[in-house]
Formats: structure tokens, C-alpha cells, sequence
């Protein structure tokens, strides 16, 4: 009764052992017993030779669906061991939009050769699914759904199902298509079910559709799923449908679109490391990081043409330098928690366009609060250093004011971009804490020139 | 056939007009044809007094619905100025497990005197809900469920459902058990049309049921759906099967779980801001981040330390100090890009313990690749601004020693916290940005020392 996903090391030394006895029906039946997505991730762990034997142990229908739970490292790695006809009968089993996502990430050098092995109409519906944009709706779907005709009883859509059903992707959604494959409506099969035998589709079934378009992109898909509770969501062009996304593509959308968002976040380009971890290559992880790296290293040359400008003020009151990282690097924390928390906000939709004056004035007035707290203890440590009062002061009142600025910075950024129509989460928390740098060495400057004597 | 929530400005115009004109059948008429998830997002938009007009006129099922739906503070005001009574029938109308989130989270201080409103069946099904831990599988499941003898045919199970479908929360999994609830095998309710009418239960369904216990944690409840691709999973007390949890709740907890990483990410707790942006006030929001400001805060007074302990080379070459925040910045970007990386890589389980020493050499290589692009820009930059050749080499040298410093330190950190059993998550970019400061001043002022003639 325990998750299977528990006991992949015990799993895998099972199977060692199997292998190294050369037990080939102990070998197998242990692996027919064996959930797809377990295989998958325990194949991920072993070197190409272990990879390929194993493989080849599973019953096809396993095979085909290892293949397409399995890392790209693992798809590329036994793609180029099997004979392409093997492959090709391997695909033919899976969704069609699992094969499109396999061919086009994980092989696409060798997609067209690994089509011509595949059933003339498997392959045409692979192209079909590959003419459209990468991360759009029309990846994710696939055309195996049941449509029927909105004059059938219920009765006779479950009758239908009996004859259909089995090469369906799945049977919870029940579209009513005209002769034309235009979309008249929708019933769950649970409503089907439920239904009086003799009641026509068309009577109780929900004609207003919820669907997408297949260029919508899928963070469109995953939104749209996730807020109507769907378990299927049906894609329509020029009114007829032509695919359905289901729910466990929107799942992995979802974890896709969470990870990419967190290295943005963190100012990583997502395009360059699409791969797990050890499948990308450290060319892509240097290109993944030296863009950002570098923008922001001419941006934070600001700086220095700050300090130069203070250039005799810093000589005078040489003490004015061992604070610097300290004011600096707390705005550039306050700046990161703010710009993370509208970043939030902005995506989960708890923040609108109207409310940008609501939103800076509540971050600048916590940004208050937070800065004179810090602020206090700031000028305490200060005088613990030996620090005389007034550059104390200097140290403490730069703190409120730069924490202050940095919340507002914070939150001013990303609500510009939406303004902008670019996606907030463009904003890094390194873009913020580069602006606070700059700005915030002027702030310390100018408090320090208001209050020293050393500098009047 | 376009999805509502494109149109919900011209929704919400379109229904103060008629607020306006009191026209109340049109009002009711445009509510009725919309979507649960959709009111309750306007709800979320209007005032009090509009929000109750409006909650008023719908329909009971939907206005229960539209309930669970709704934000917090929607929740909150509607309960204030309902009478108890109807709020308790609205309540009974609900998934219990949505009812306990509802009374848990919004309104807690009410959540007896509501539960006491409701039917005494369904109050004591949240009862035994809200026994579990928050943040538990336990909270996520509903009862209501449907569960047969295996002994029973495909008909016979079908001809059950079209009996009791109506109460159960899903018919997508029809779970077998014996006389004691004792779980013995699952059925999708495809299979169970595609089945021969006349075949037990027992014979097809599947006996090897991957199941949860009610205390797991949800984050464990949605990598296995995840990861099987299931629609809903059982949860098993004992080997007794007590709820069912459905993909809908999995998609919630995965947004969740993210906001809530993305905010730990910028040292940011998570708890104290679980409510949406405007429903969380100003003291909530400093609690959630003066905790962590403030031990950042205390740690990065150590670059205070260092500087006055190089206070005689500072002052012998001031213009060290103008590249400061420009070193320290470099290499808290990069941290926070290296970071990034790695939680991704433990979170999607890319990276396993065994790897440790694989990764942080990689990260090292990485970041000496990264360090002499960025240095030698920064030496021609240093050179730009006047500086001389000695200086121009320090400036560069630091850049490389500290962008590689920076990528292991970034990668040592999440390591040993999952050694610790830590959660990596919680290692933040702030924290890396904090650690990189200080020992990033100690590399540049040995640097400093070794190469200026000025400090010999």
C-alpha cells in the first residue's frame, strides 16, 4: 500500500542483483510489476550499458511509456542504441504529444528520421502538433478524444464508448461535435452515467465550452485548468475542436513554469538550461549566466562612479567605507523580499493595474517600519564599533532611508513592467539589489554630507 | 467558445449596470450563466456592500460554490453579514474538505458557532478533517467517495453508481473494498465501461493501490500524483481506505508550495503572509520579513569587521574602496545564480546526495569560466576609470577568485543543508548575497596586498 517511489533504492539493488546473476525471469517480472514513471527514474540513475539492458527486458506498451517519462539523457542515450524501426513501433504506442515533446527536446536532430519508422498517420499527427509554437496549446494536445453527436442518448454514447473508448487518451470529457467537427458541447462521462438512458446529449450537456486556442500559450492552459478545477480542456480552431489537454500535462506545465520562474528570478536564462542538471553542459550553463552577469556588472559600475565623486569626502572620513557593503547589502535584502512578495501578488492576479498607488505607498510605509527597526540596532552596533555619535547617526538614519527606498524600488520595478506589458518575473531580485547599490550609495553620501562636521 | 475570464472587466460593468438600474431578473439571468471560479474573483473585486447585493441573488448551489472560491477577505465580510443559518445550509452544500480550509483559514474564530449551523453528518466529517495537521493530507480529502465488493460485475458497478454517483465528489476512481473498508484494488471508471459487463471487479481492477496516509504532507500527496499521473489518490488509515484527493486540490497545493518557495527564496516566512497581498496587514508583512532582515543584518556587520581590520590599506589607497560594492555585487549575482540552480536541481531530484562532489566541482569550473569573462572586463574598466595597471589586476584577479568562490559557496550551501536534512529551500539568495560579502572583501583585500607595491 505504500508509493512505490518509497522503495527505489531497495528497487535498484534488487535489480543489480538479478543482472549480475544473469536471472532473466526474476528480472522481468520484477520490472512488469513496476509503475512506468518508477522505471523511468531508475533508468535515469543507471550508466548506458546497465540503461539499454533493462530496457530491453520490458514488455513493449512499458517500454514506450518509460520512454516518454524518462530524461532526456535516457531517451537520447537508448535512442541511439536501438534499431530505428524498434523506435519507431515504441513511439506509435505513446501520445502523440509525448512523442512531439521526445522529438522535438529530447532527439531533434534525428525527429524526422525516427517519424519515417512511425504509422504514416501517427507521424502525420506529430507533425501537425510540431507546426505549432514551442510552449503553445497546440504542443500539448492530443486529437485521440471521443466526439459524437449531440442526438445520441445516453445510452448510446456509452455504447459508443464500448467500441472507441479503448484508443482514447481519456473518456472523463464527451465532446458533441456537428457534422462539421464544430463544438456543440460538453458532458462528463460521470454525467452520462448519471443520466436517464434515453435522454439525448444535447439535453443535458454544457453548451458554453471553455476551450483554448491551439497558439494560446500554455501557461494560458495551465491557468484556465487550474481555475475552473478541470480535468481535461478541449482546443478549438475556426469553432471546431481539434485536440484536448489533460490534466497531468498541465501538472508538469505548472512545475516547468515554476522552476523557470525561480531562475529568472534569480537572474538565469531558463532557455539555456531546459535540461536536468547533469544533461546540461557547462557551455550552456556559462551562456545561461553570463548575459544577466554582465548587464548587471556594467550596471553596478554605477557605483564606483559614485564613490569617486565622494572621492574626498571618503578620504576624510575614512570610517565611512567599512559601512558601505553593511548599507548596501541590507537594501539589496529588503529590495529582493519586496520584489518577491508583488512578483507574487502580480501572478497569483491578488494585485491589479489600479491598485499600483495602493501597493507602493503600503511598501514604502512597511518599508518605514522595517528600516527605523533596523535602523536602531544599526546605530547601536555602530557606537559598539567606536563609531562617535554623529557617524552613528549617519549609519542609522541611511538605514531608514535605504530600506525605505529599496521596498519602494522594489515594487515600483515590477508594476512598471506590467505596466510595460513585460512579465514581472523578468524582475531579479540581482536587478533590484544592483539599482539599491547605486542609489543607496547617493543616500549615504548625501546624509553623511548633511551630518558630518568632518565634512562641512 | 472564448474563456470567460478574458471578459470579467466587461462582466463586472455589465453587472453594476444593472445593480444600478436595480434591474434584478437581468441580474440574476447574467449570474446564473456564469462559472463559480468567475463570480468569486469579481466578489473578490467589489466592496462589502456590493459583494452581499450581488452574493444574495445567487442561486444556492452556486452562491456555495462561488464560497469556496472566493479570497479570504470576501469569505470574511460575507460570513460577518449572513445569518448563521444560511451560511450553515451554504456550507452543507460544499466538499467537507473545502469547508475545513474555508473555517480553518478564514475564519477561525467562528468556525464552532458555523460548524454548529450545518447538518450534524457533515459537521462531524470537517471535525475529523480539522483533526488532521495543517498542511496534511488529512485536511486535502473528501469522504465521499465511492466504494464497492470486488466481488460486484462492471453492470452491476455501473448500475450501483447510477444510484449513489450524485453524492460522490468524482466517479473517475471506483475503489473495491472488503466488509471492513479494508482497501483491495482500484478501478478507473473507463475501465469499468470498457470491461465486459459480466466480468467481477476482481478480475481487472488493479490491486497494487499507491496510496497516502492521512498525516503525509500534501507536498508529498502532489509529487505523487505528479509524478503517476493520477486524477485522484486514496488516503489509507490502517489499510482502510478514509478519503479520496482529487487533482484539483494537488494544482492548489502546487501553487502553493511555490509561492511559498519563491518567497523562502527571498528570505521571506512564508507563514506569516499566507493570506492574499491586501488581506495581510502591515504587521503581518514586517513580521514576515524583519526576522531574517535582521539576522542578515547582524551577519553582514562582519564586512564592517574586515574593513576595519584593512583600515591602514583603505586609507593608504582610497580608491580600493571605490570598487567595493562592484566586487561584493558581482559575486552575490552570482551566488544567487548558483543557488537557484542547485535548489532547482534537489527539488526536482536531478541532484542526489552521491553527487555531491560532481556538482561543486562542476559549479567551481563554471564559475573560473565565468570569473576571467567578467575579469577582464572589469580590468579594462578599472583601467577606463584612471586606474593603474597594478590596481586594473587586482580589480580583475578579485573578480575571478570571488565569481568562483561565490558559484561553490552557492553550491556547498543547499548541499550540506540537505545533508542536515535541511530543507535546501530554505537557503535563500539574501543569505548567499550575505556570505559572499564578507569573505569576498577578505579575498579582495589579500589580493590587494600581495599585488599593490602602495601596500608593501
Amino acid at each position: 500500500m505504500q508509493p512505490t517511489v518509497d522503495s527505489a533504492p531497495r528497487l535498484e539493488s534488487t535489480l543489480r542483483e538479478h543482472l549480475k546473476n544473469n536471472n532473466v525471469p526474476a528480472l522481468q517480472a520484477l520490472l512488469s510489476a513496476q509503475a512506468a514513471p518508477d522505471i523511468a527514474d531508475l533508468l535515469d540513475r543507471l550508466d548506458d550499458e546497465e540503461r539499454l539492458t533493462i530496457f530491453t527486458y520490458l514488455p513493449a506498451p512499458l517500454a514506450a511509456q518509460v520512454l516518454s517519462e524518462a530524461g532526456s539523457e535516457t531517451v537520447r542515450s537508448l535512442l541511439a542504441h536501438l534499431p530505428p524501426a524498434k523506435v519507431g513501433s515504441l513511439l506509435d504506442e505513446l501520445a502523440m504529444d509525448d512523442v512531439a515533446h521526445l522529438l522535438s527536446d529530447d532527439v531533434p536532430q534525428r525527429a524526422e528520421q525516427l517519424l519515417a519508422y512511425m504509422t504514416p498517420e501517427d507521424a502525420q499527427e506529430v507533425r501537425r502538433l510540431l507546426r505549432y509554437p514551442k510552449e503553445s496549446a497546440g504542443r500539448l494536445m492530443t486529437e485521440k478524444f471521443v466526439a459524437v453527436s449531440p442526438a445520441m442518448t445516453a445510452a448510446q454514447v456509452i455504447e459508443h464508448l464500448r467500441q472507441v473508448g479503448r484508443d482514447a487518451e481519456t473518456l472523463t470529457a464527451i465532446y458533441a461535435v456537428d457534422e462539421n467537427q464544430r463544438l456543440q458541447g460538453v458532458a462528463s462521462l460521470r454525467e452520462i452515467i448519471l443520466a436517464p438512458p434515453q435522454q439525448p446529449l444535447s439535453e443535458f450537456m454544457i453548451q458554453r465550452v471553455i476551450s483554448v486556442a491551439p497558439t494560446d500559450d500554455r501557461e494560458i492552459v495551465a491557468n484556465l485548468v487550474s481555475h475552473y478545477d478541470f480535468t481535461v480542456i478541449p482546443v478549438v480552431e475556426d469553432h471546431r475542436i481539434i485536440g484536448i489537454i489533460t490534466v497531468d500535462d498541465v501538472l508538469d506545465v505548472l512545475v516547468e513554469e515554476n522552476t523557470e520562474d525561480q531562475l529568472r528570478f534569480s537572474a538565469v536564462d531558463p532557455a539555456e538550461v531546459s535540461q536536468p542538471y547533469f544533461a546540461t553542459n557547462l557551455l550552456q550553463v556559462v551562456r545561461s549566466r553570463v548575459g544577466w552577469l554582465l548587464l548587471l556588472f556594467l550596471a553596478e559600475t554605477t557605483t564606483g562612479t559614485v564613490l569617486r565623486y565622494f572621492e574626498s569626502e571618503l578620504s576624510r572620513v575614512v570610517a565611512l567605507s567599512f559601512f558601505i557593503p553593511l548599507l548596501i547589502g541590507t537594501g539589496g535584502n529588503t529590495g529582493a523580499q519586496t520584489v518577491s512578495t508583488i512578483i507574487r501578488g502580480l501572478a497569483l492576479k491578488e494585485i491589479r493595474p489600479r491598485d499600483t498607488l495602493r501597493v507602493i505607498s503600503r511598501e514604502l510605509l512597511s518599508g518605514l517600519i522595517l528600516g527605523a527597526a533596523i535602523g536602531v540596532i544599526a546605530f547601536g552596533r555602530a557606537r559598539l564599533w567606536g563609531s562617535d555619535i554623529q557617524l552613528s547617526l549617519v549609519v542609522g538614519f541611511t538605514i531608514v532611508a535605504i530600506v525605505t527606498w529599496a521596498n519602494t524600488i522594489g515594487s515600483i520595478i515590477p508594476l512598471i513592467a506590467q505596466r510595460l506589458k513585460i512579465d514581472p518575473a523578468l524582475v531579479s531580485a540581482p536587478l533590484i539589489t544592483t539599482l539599491v547599490d547605486a542609489t543607496g550609495l547617493v543616500i549615504y553620501m548625501l546624509i553623511a554630507k548633511a551630518l558630518l562636521p568632518a565634512l562641512q
